[in-house]
């Protein structure tokens, strides 16, 4: 907990001036985009993120960034709700856009105009899903995302001038050799990478304590690193936050609903992967979005559960110290939070 | 009707049994659950159906039992609406799943831990979408079932431990030959097996027969088999009765109307079929869950038809007595259902 | 504007007489069904689209005058409200389905009764659309047509009694070769067929100057046949109208989303076109249907456009007017109109 004391103590002084300085104010909300690609509305986490990036590609920081701010402006332009641009909640599909596609499609001069239109067009997504789905309360997630990336991956088989990467392989399935191997080559170094219960496990606890403790820099960049090359584990991974944190209060019911969930989420990606491999394409974060959304829609239906109202959605620790608040209104905050985590 | 009065004769102590006693009432909530399949909200109905299956084949009929608990159970647990968990909405979709996945998965001890994650996914999809459609008064039908077992028939391509049986078979549609059996081996001893006019036909007035009389043991067991099989007359019966009884009040329009749905619902599963075709999966019953949700969402649409609120949704002949006594009251209401039938 | 206002003069008899006579209302019903294909709810432009149908090709008129009667006497019959039938929002899809269905199939005694037994499902799909998209104030467009002639096109390879035409060619996209008549033969000499951004600029501007100045008798029927053979041109004028002129006020702030809406809607036709090619289908309107969906679903969020109620619709020119005249009500009209064109 004492880095997450230090980061907040960090923050107070640049929201003051972000508040007062438009240009601040800009970086700032760009800089909470990056941050809400792991539901963090925090500019200092969306730094390390984007640093994080530029770190391992300088290619695929680039375009995310383009992403970032094509994304970012014409929420701006198109006037937007200011609120919810400034939270970064257009800024995120777009940087995830861009580097979704310079990862995919093979970097060229029209790739740039490529980015950007698909950056426009995520915000224009983003406030239809959120037109669509708030008056049911319901979280957009990656969907934007997702929609985006595969409508302009899809298209490039048709274009002359945008060329796929080597990583998109067109081919049937093959139902008698059922090894996970044979759609793409994964990678042995990463965390969740193969689909084995013992793996999954770990995926998933190592995702819980890093919410719990804030500490996410150096798994927060190899999660987004992950997205790009295979999303089994980061589909398990964020489907276990939204459910088992963010859009549910932790509890231990909850927690097990959430484990199911990244179960579950494990399946869908193997589904979604199959669907999409006669055109040689990647999940991206479409397993995350379809199993949180399952878990989410029956909110109000299962009774053992607390859903948390999309306004009232800050992080993990916060939401269950609102609610403990709450439920015991005499008791301690500190002590509970602590024995809880 | 003499076997329909004699059936309500010996439903009535059970009922009183069910109500006083957890465990009775658990196993009417299970076999409830069966008669569901064939929208019969009745214990009796539904043990005749899983008698039906464990005569069939006593492996399908463990994997039914298997996927009707887990999903009741799961329903129980997480404390969905106790009046639909004990109306058997959240069974009806765990033993499809259970037998779904059996017929078409090779028989394994992973594949029982298989079936009872697909039958808690079914069982959150189901609230899911009772919260999304509830708002509009339609029904999930067996949706929950459709999206369950193709997310995970899908994903045996990619899981080196559950294979599929020799049922699944990927290949290109061959436009040319458009012949049946070029996509699936047909049995030639089912009703409506064939796609011809003739069969068609037959196969829809004896569901319609099969509801007025409420004599559905047999071709119950007939269609319930036939699901997994092939589902072109399962599909075409079970809109016309949905679309025709259930959801309308049934009159010569409705009845028309169910007609044409059920010529539709053939043209859907040939659709869904070619669709699938290239991963060489089973269209299931999504032909009757999509034409039916076509020709329930106009309901309140067109005028000359009378659609049945959720809640007031029973069998047939009981909701067109209660709607001929609305309409009038002072008229005798036995022999106008009889003349009716 | 000459002939925009002598057309105006030759309707208004014609109105009168359709609002006493019964049979030249159905007529006046009918035209109207062919005008709302380019949102004219007008019965000589529905006309003039219906001639050149028939000049084009007899068997296409026909066939297309087959799904207009049998959608719209559908929406009669089942008692649908008669304001939305009079507009002729039943005929339009009819008039496609049966287009459409004659274009990619055989011609055939027996592609009759496929036509209408699909042209009353389009009128039930259209329905549905309005029931689920009505309470957002969302227009369901084309999407009965697309829906509808899909499930009619997928299926043919599945039974033996209509035979898809030599269009419909089933493979895999080939990722490297990136060409476009990789997937289908195109025609050179239509506007916007070939996907540069030339091309697209040009039916972009012609688009936009047609509905400018109603006089779209001969590009309407240019369109119309382009729907059938290609449609990358008719898709992105029609979003670049639906979004710049009919749903959202024409400003120049509209216009240039509308831009950016006919842009995404030509990565949209690629997109769909490669999800459909190993069927060998093709993507019909769907790619309008899609784009202007997402770019209209936003209506409320962007603040610098005017979004217009489904029920305030006429045409841009009037649109626009109405809404100068609120936001200036002392200023002249005719000029402001003139000078905005």
């Amino acid at each position: 907990m004492a880095l997450s004391a230090t980061l907040e103590r960090l923050a107070s002084p640049w929201e003051r001036l972000a508040q007062r300085n438009p240009l601040v104010g800009f970086v700032d909300t760009l800089l909470r985009g990056c941050g809400q690609v792991m539901f963090q509305n925090n500019p200092l986490t969306g730094l390390l993120f984007l640093v994080g990036i530029f770190v391992n590609s300088a290619l695929l920081g680039l375009a995310g960034l383009i992403g970032l701010l094509a994304s970012t402006l014409t929420a701006l332009l198109l006037r937007a709700d200011r609120s919810m641009v400034r939270a970064g909640l257009f800024g995120f599909n777009g940087i995830l856009v861009g580097i979704g596609l310079a990862f995919f499609l093979r970097w060229d001069a029209l790739l740039v105009v490529y980015i950007v239109l698909a950056a426009i067009l995520s915000a224009v997504v983003m406030m239809a899903l959120v037109n669509l789905m708030g008056s049911r309360d319901m979280p957009a997630l990656t969907a934007p995302f997702v929609l985006t990336a595969w409508l302009f991956l899809f298209a490039v088989f048709l274009f002359s001038y945008v060329h796929p990467s080597v990583l998109i392989q067109p081919g049937l399935p093959n139902p008698r050799a059922a090894v996970l191997t044979d759609l793409r080559p994964l990678p042995t170094n990463l965390t969740g990478a193969g689909l084995t219960a013992l793996n999954l496990t770990e995926a998933f606890f190592r995702g819980i304590g890093e919410v719990f403790f804030q500490d996410n820099l150096a798994t927060g960049i190899i999660f987004f690193i992950a997205i790009l090359v295979n999303s089994h584990g980061f589909n398990a991974v964020l489907s276990a936050i939204a459910v088992g944190g963010i859009f549910y209060v932790l509890t231990w019911e909850s927690a097990l609903y959430a484990l199911i969930c990244a179960l579950i989420s494990t399946v869908v990606m193997a589904s979604i992967s199959v669907l999409l491999s006669p055109l040689g394409m990647p999940a991206l974060t479409a397993p995350f979005v379809l199993s949180a959304w399952l878990f989410i829609l029956p909110k109000d239906g299962f009774h053992i559960l607390h859903p948390v109202a999309l306004a009232e959605v800050t992080n993990p620790e916060q939401i269950r110290r609102t609610f403990l608040e709450r439920e015991h209104p005499s008791a301690g905050t500190g002590d509970k939070v602590q024995s809880a985590s």
